[in-house]
């Protein structure tokens, strides 16, 4: 384990635990260490709305001072801003929220304190985690090219070694997006599956908690403290026997070269390990839950941005107020249609993909895109979100621009645990690319 | 219009708007009349955990001083404590959380104000909205019986005509049963159509707002201040004409003679007024929507409690302690076998309920059980709180105990408007019984 205190930053989130657990360093000296290399960094990433080193020291040296409340004691974790936290805004990235400092944890935050965890500050976002005013967040492989949204900052922050562990949102494909854009691991967990109290609401029958961490023991580590339990057996403990599925999904006609590389790696390293491959082809009707995430998530957006409308009308961003007043005119009727499907999908997707230990689609069309004011393309990652599925992204390939390419490992609802095992055991196979030292 | 100055708070919420907004009298008079209607009534009543007259009293200046926001100028509205209020108290009937005060408004609370509400108090819950420490409050038409729960502060402040409106919220029958039992209109609204953000998470894929008054128009009054549009054409505006089904839903064999008779005066009211009245009796894979409502409600609230668990253990009540564990041992193949049992059924209630105006059934067994500690039960609500459907009390009859015994009409999702249209029509074609003056 890297101990030099200098180079804490670079632990993960579970050797960074451990350090504090065992009295190798204190969480003040390991705090330090990500204060220092988010301040050195800051100018270039622009990973936070809120980062106040002073509130981060305090919670530093509490934690020194107590005994362990649990497995993240001492460990600092950033928090996407529009969820919201007790001692720090919650400003949305938006021009006018940036007084909004509601005094009360979101659920989350509250089970990551529970378990010890500093709140290092706020990650910078999209707009209301939508759409608007993009995250000032920069790719730490290039700063040249976005790091995906709307969970920029969250991804962005981890890549760059400033936290070993962020949380983010997804209503889209807000966290694994980035997740592949920045080569970090991210997971979008079954819908509801942790409580989204506290998150600015978007389209509530779809928005979901995500996290993001250099490993994927880190990622388990956090499903450990949000309440992800392995709910049922099957977890597979070697690619040897194992099956897993790879699915193109109804949008391969959008994947670059980049992701169909990647894929095709992924495939190629499952087989020569004796894992079992099958291409899994989705029924026809699967074909519409791309309009129907979008049906959905602009009509309950007429709901959730109500209060917001009512207060500010015009001043919101124009694409808002389309959305609120329904420009598109979207009836009921189609929304009735829209949740039927997708509850019609939810159940078939289960059925066939129970067989596997894992389904392997991509994670984006190709690596990030350059500038900040296109965060990339959703596409490969709405029809999981409406099907409410656990979604992994594997920091798998590096494109020949050098930038890191992440490939997406989903499964039947409440599989999380056994998902998240084969990514792991994927990933362990895969040549090294991730470039993130253990 | 009654304009007695002392007799202000017997006014319905539309009159009251109408009232202040022309002039009759002033929003500090009307809230005066409530004040002093709940101060002499509150040793019987106890509607409310926090309740300060000052404060009212302020907000009623404020509203008198300003041109008008909105629907609501002056009117004052009761809020469930379970829903966040920038200032006052949320502590959701929990001995845990009687300091709790988080310092925004919840989305619902935040549309009222806009509309020119004020916020007259919280009323008393059952703890967290779910079961634990009952509400303190009494049925106004008989102190020895329960208004129901949870929302039994909501209800009975607006039976007893302590405030004009007031809101509340349903996971299992919390809005429609005290509704009932309190002989007052409350409406259930289509899952999602308000935003639900600043309420206390119990069952997220159903937890719904709802809201109380004492006429259908208030009811109304509330659907444009909250957002609930007249989506799609079809409203009917006479009885002659309209079609409307009567189900007496899977647990009929639960319904107790003042419900059957109530079902049965409306029957004969709809068909004497011209209405076509028809038997719609669900299909066979219903029946098992009772046990769905009850896997997913718990399987939830193990997320949604989650960090009141970890925070507080076994210092919660026993029963939230046994729901959170899981000890009823629930798997998730259980879970995603009641989501997709709840996602065919919605779709299928909605193909044969949208051919009629309305579909009336049973708000409740029977009329309020006697006594505090059992709030009575929530089996003719759980379905249609599960299919996502609009539910509207009509306080339709009395028992022979003198007791008001109540009837809803239910209809498609998103059919909110139209649905509470045809309870409104119905309403006015039943004879006098619900006793609220005009």
């Amino acid at each position: 384990m890297l101990t030099r205190i200098d180079r804490l930053h670079c632990l993960d989130g579970t050797d960074a635990a451990a350090g504090v657990a065992s009295g190798a360093f204190t969480s003040s000296q390991l705090a330090e260490a990500c204060i220092e290399r988010t301040l050195v960094r800051d100018d270039d990433i622009h990973a936070w709305t809120t980062f106040d080193p002073e509130m981060v020291r305090r919670q530093a040296a509490a934690r020194d001072a107590e005994k362990p409340r649990g497995a993240l004691h001492g460990v600092p974790v950033g928090i996407k801003d529009i969820l919201s936290t007790e001692d720090l805004p919650t400003s949305y990235n938006s021009e006018h929220f940036q007084a909004h400092h509601p005094n009360i944890d979101a659920a989350v935050v509250s089970l990551l304190r529970g378990a010890g965890a500093i709140i290092f500050g706020k990650n910078d976002t999209v707009e209301f985690a939508v759409n608007g005013r993009r995250a000032k967040t920069r790719n730490p492989h290039d700063l040249n090219r976005t790091p995906g949204g709307s969970s920029s900052g969250s991804a962005a922050a981890v890549a760059d070694y400033q936290v070993p562990l962020a949380i983010g949102t997804q209503t889209g494909g807000s966290v694994i997006r980035p997740a592949s854009y920045c080569g970090v691991w991210g997971m979008k967990p079954t819908w509801n599956a942790v409580s989204a109290e506290g998150m600015k609401s978007c389209a509530p029958s779809i928005d979901t908690l995500g996290w993001y961490g250099r490993s994927a023991r880190d990622i388990e580590l956090l499903c450990e403290v949000l309440g992800i339990a392995a709910y049922e057996p099957g977890t597979p403990t070697s690619l040897s026997g194992a099956r897993v599925a790879f699915c193109r999904s109804p949008v391969w006609d959008k994947a670059g070269q980049a992701s169909r590389d990647a894929l095709a790696l992924c495939v190629d390293t499952l087989r020569a390990c004796g894992a079992e491959v099958v291409f899994l082809e989705l029924p026809e009707r699967f074909v519409g839950l791309t309009a129907a995430h979008k049906v959905i998530m602009q009509s309950e957006m007429q709901s959730t941005f109500l209060p917001e409308y009512r207060a500010l009308g015009e001043a919101l961003y124009p694409e808002l107020v389309a959305t609120i007043r329904n420009d598109a005119g979207f009836s009921r009727a189609d929304l009735r249609a829209a949740y039927d499907l997708a509850g019609e999908c939810r159940a078939r997707f289960d059925e066939l993909a129970l067989p596997y230990d894992a389904v392997l689609t991509p994670s984006a069309p190709e690596e990030a895109p350059f500038g900040l004011e296109n965060t990339g393309s959703a596409t490969f990652n709405r029809i999981w979100t409406l099907l409410h599925t656990p979604c992994i992204n594997i920091p798998a390939a590096t494109a020949p621009t050098g930038m890191p390419v992440g490939m997406t490992m989903t499964g039947a609802r409440f599989t999380d645990r056994r998902t998240l095992a084969t990514a792991s055991l994927l990933d362990s196979a895969l040549p090294g690319k991730n470039g993130f030292p253990r």
